[in-house]
């Protein structure tokens, strides 16, 4: 089992276009991908602008999988422009 | 619903000890903590001195709970002298 966290920091004009975007790459995401246990875009409760996706998938297979699906190919490319800066990681569990 | 996404970058020296004390949070928490959805400790696969606990509440009141609660005030001071640095997120869903 693997969860990523994908911390993005909107440019503030740009919030809405991020949402819209990552509303249909988590569409995608939840009916397409196989091994995808949980993926969804939260928002901080007191910076708006800063939208992570948190995620768990089954095995790195699924999640190197879902990195080069179309889907992923075609929408996140576009989150570039909008973010002022992002991080993101790869857990695994501590026990 | 709540997310918290709490991250931890550890003292090379002390990721046992913090390991340690975590365990027995997890376990308190995981146990004695209504509205506790998920409570579990997860280390960065190329940083295993980034320990992040990834938390789901049902509401704020019962992660208000969970701080106030005799394990949380009795272990996590504890985590400072073994911790570099720290940054916490609470975050709610974006849909």
């Amino acid at each position: 089992m693997i969860k990523v966290v994908a911390e993005n920091k909107i440019k503030q004009d740009k919030i809405e276009e991020f949402l819209a975007l990552a509303a249909k790459l988590r569409e995608a995401t939840n009916t397409k991908d196989e091994g995808c246990i949980h993926y969804d875009l939260y928002q901080d409760f007191e910076d708006p602008s800063v939208l992570t996706f948190l995620e768990e998938w089954e095995s790195m297979e699924a999640l190197e999988k879902h990195i080069a699906a179309d889907h992923f190919k075609e929408i996140v490319p576009q989150f570039e422009s909008l973010v002022e800066s992002k991080a993101m990681r790869l857990y695994k569990q501590a026990f």
